[in-house]
């Protein structure tokens, strides 16, 4: 299996950047330790280390959005990865959007919503939704 | 200005994904520190800290190579962001690719060189080419 530098954070954690296979839109950023790394080849599922929670998480696995791993690519250090994937239910944010980057900054330093919600995050959640990464 | 969550990491610091804005493909991750991040918006060119280096790193201003922002996404928690830019060059990588993630990963564990280079490092670089991130 191939080798990620984790020592290149503090943290000791490789980040992930999540991207639809289809559309090549950013969804997030999670993080992966070798447990994450290896499960991701395994299991062919976003599956991250929860740095809030200090747990594996597989992606999805609370509001079944689950991410299918298409492709995965390594940058040229072998301190990144990207991941390729179809993301069930079209949302990968846990604020309901499809993107967590659902955001733009203006040149005045406020935000523009440029996404629309595909769910309502206390819907989906019960009683509150788990922080992200 | 808005203030990103420069403590999530424990180096400080805030990655940023690198987009081509046309294109949509990830071109590289780095990382932003509060100068770097002020320096992206007040100059409109990707700049970064060198985590090698431990210096501000204007992109490109070895090789041409710059980074012209077009837009900027932050995250749900305001600990990533996404800069949209016009690469100029065509190549974020310092290896000579368009994008440091040209290896595709196998199942096997091989890697597969997915893009074609769009200059030799030895050419642009000297004596050698300096680390990315």
């Amino acid at each position: 299996m191939l080798q990620l530098d984790f020592q290149k954070n503090p943290d000791g954690l490789v980040p992930a950047i999540v991207q639809d296979g289809k559309t090549g839109q950013v969804l997030m950023l999670a993080y992966l330790n070798q447990e994450a790394w290896e499960l991701c080849q395994k299991t062919g599922l976003g599956t991250y280390w929860s740095r809030s929670r200090q747990e594996i998480w597989v992606k999805g696995k609370t509001s079944g959005n689950l991410q299918k791993i298409q492709e995965i690519r390594v940058d040229c250090d072998l301190d990144t990865v990207i991941l390729k994937v179809e993301q069930v239910g079209g949302a990968a944010c846990h604020e309901g959007y499809p993107s967590c980057f659902f955001r733009k900054l203006n040149p005045d330093g406020t935000l523009t919503v440029v996404e629309e919600r595909v769910f309502s995050p206390e819907k989906v959640y019960a009683p509150k939704p788990p922080s992200q990464s």
